[in-house]
């Protein structure tokens, strides 16, 4: 489909335009069939670039490919340091099933999040400075630029500290505290994203210490203006879009250096 | 024209000193010739080491050789990844004339400014921190140093958010609200630059960033003084000189490791 | 011991789950063995990527093998050059019993710190730009974040600066302000740590530049929230544990690209 | 000299151990002789890498072997690819005495000053990021932290900004503003170091951006506490001290990856 090469064309409404923007995407943005640990290390190493590192600090899950089984790295690895041949296999009690090595205690309440939210297939737990600091002061995320509008309504706070989350407590507290939505800050702690692919949790973290950044800097200088909601709705859904995002995290993989290893291929590829 | 060996000449009037300088400046500063292509692809290496990464968002288009053509990057690849032969030729409905891929949907609306601004050869338009964190103040920039001066009366300011602009709403509004700037900053959204060459729009859009960093840090800490607009707008002729600007350019370039290779060559050369 | 695999060991109590997670920790989490020199030289590497770098100013000492002998590095290099090769052993009048050059003579506070703490092992004195800038408006440090609770009632304050510590009086005066904590921020001057070990010095001097950092972008855009006293008590103990803190420190040495060569091997093994 | 090994000679006061650390400094410190293009080329490469990079602008003299001339970078090329082979020897004009290519016409205040100052050999020009940001609110340097005390009383202020400073009014009026200190902010614009030594000026310059910056995030934050003067002047004569100086010069030269190249030693040695 193309617009005729007239000023009619020229001058097409938005409906057409953005239908037009839909198929060249789906058609023209090829991205690689990857596995999930392939996937889960190369968001290690993106997540490690863009201010997710600190220290031990931080998981990454996904969903194995049998129930109630989760990808995982090993602890006392960084995030720069993961690939997909030290990546563990563990249960909803953090027992290896595969790999060498014990998962951070700390997961614990990723079982819990997976429990609740049978879509969710992919759950990122970091303490980036921003959303850190934002999160001591007690103000929520405001979403006020055009790219933040992934996080739009879709990103909750949990205001209460409830100590280090070893126990089943913080795991229900904290997927309460989730809900429905793709991402949560909990204050005096950090960033829990929830989401239904590997692709978007690693996009939506990478936002998420990007507009609290954002919002330190606006608010240090001036008041923030809020946008108009049904404008940043309509943005959030745009933004989402599932080949954009794909687009976007192939491209962060190969900025972060990653690359798929010959014998990764023995892992089952996912779409 | 050099001046006298004696302390008349160490005391020579300003337009006189003025004058030499311009002349020592057009006969020191040679300059290699590039291709819009090499410009283009210089300019996004360029710009993504000056704080104009935003993962895939931001376009640079420039004209091409024929009327209503226009050069740019593939869809899906950032910045840093942008070469003489991924770039794009595309018209002005964004269907692509040669090279493989597609153009960003959403360069639409610089077809709405190239034909407003026939003096318009290049665009930029990306989402910087600084500009985006500013925007959303709602605060214009404030031209306060003297580098800055490039800017004094030239970067114009949209406060309301008018969404994604893939459609012609957005191609109107923007160009009206550029006018006849060198730059627009728009409200939660980011930075137009349209200027008569690649160089200047890309020292330009370094310079726009540099100004919003600024004018934060100084904003955050204590009240920004106004500068006396006779001298600014004196500065911002002087500094806007072709040739340094052109000097500039190259040397970004050099200190982006952008080199140009052999086979670039088939492509014409543009002052 | 693992929890059975049934819903009644998911729900498992929280004394319980912690058993487990120390357990593993303390099976899992195998570190190398190095000497005090090998790890005084990759603390300096290590800090230099951490902020703590400010030219030739800043001292790492630790105890030595004979009573009251320090190692430390040779004055006139910067953190990013020591190794175990240039690193000197001197005694309490900073005479350098071996090894080239001379320590830093404002390393003569760490002699009074060790005479009146013989817990202390190690003591790191750098100048770290967040900790600098909290500490010229007098404002103690506020733990405020889960990691930083290592650091929690754990880091004095010493508000007046008595100048340039060469003399025995800011020797006095700093051990003083210092007491029993692991950690002392000097008003206009730095940040002294003083540990049971090289690795938890090195961690929490790591901790305090990232906690002041974080203040200081909280303060700059609201007010910071309180922690619960008995939580993070809890955390501090919990973070403080020897197998993370020992870990961490093994994770940073690699980062930091800190190599252990083979002619190291020569220097006693501390565990 | 050393001090007895008893707990008298740990006890020793504060004259005898501030003698002792100057005179094993003096033995101890053994500094490279580099000429004065070596020196001028290794600052250009020391301030890139701390913040005094702002494109083309920015400029480094030093007095040469003649009288009346002045070693300085030809425009157009960064501050990242000055070597001792592209620097040229200009008289007061600006006027080319050896080497290829222009000065930067804005260096001819330079000229006024070395007039004026019979002590200066060496001044830097740049434009860094912090000094700037401070500057354009009008605020004086305001010297709170210990290492910047070798700044106390030794940087003035010129409030107003006079424009792009291509005459000689502007060296008039800067030298005025200059006074006998080492360094001058000018508003709106820039930094001015004018120094007895090229290592000096390098050094104090890098300290002018760190110290701007710290005042900047301690302003943001809160309000910044006054230094006892007599204590601060003190430390500023102790931090200066020439071999502490040097040594810090040749670490920062280290740090930058500045090589004295075979061909340069051509050049005369100076000390």
């Amino acid at each position: 489909m193309q617009l005729p090469k007239s000023d009619a064309g020229f001058h097409a409404n938005k409906a057409t335009l953005v239908d037009i923007a839909q198929q060249r995407m789906a058609s023209s943005l090829s991205l690689p069939a990857w596995s999930v640990h392939q996937k889960v290390a190369a968001t290690c190493r993106i997540l490690f670039g863009h201010g997710h590192d600190s220290g031990l600090a931080g998981q990454i899950t996904a969903r194995g490919e049998q129930a109630n089984t989760f990808v995982t790295q090993r602890l006392g690895l960084g995030f720069d340091e993961i690939e997909v041949d030290n990546l563990l296999t563990v249960d909803e009690n953090l027992d290896v099933l595969s790999g060498t090595g014990m998962a951070n205690p700390a997961n614990r309440f990723h079982s819990w999040i997976y429990r609740a939210r049978p879509d969710v297939h992919c759950i990122v737990h970091t303490h980036p400075m921003h959303v850190c600091a934002l999160s001591i002061t007690g103000t929520p995320l405001k979403v006020a630029q055009m790219d933040a509008c992934m996080l739009y309504d879709d990103v909750a706070f949990l205001p209460r500290w409830p100590g280090v989350p070893v126990g089943n407590e913080e795991g229900e507290s904290i997927t309460r505290a989730l809900g429905q939505k793709r991402a949560l800050i909990m204050a005096h702690h950090g960033l829990v994203v929830a989401c239904s692919s590997v692709e978007e949790a690693c996009i939506i973290a990478i936002q998420c210490e990007r507009a609290a950044r954002m919002q330190l800097l606006a608010m240090s200088a001036a008041q923030i203006n809020d946008l108009d909601p049904d404008l940043a709705r309509e943005a959030h859904d745009w933004i989402l879009h599932k080949q954009r995002i794909g687009a976007a995290f192939h491209y962060f993989a190969r900025r972060a250096g990653y690359r798929v290893s010959e014998h990764d291929s023995k892992v089952p590829m996912s779409d």
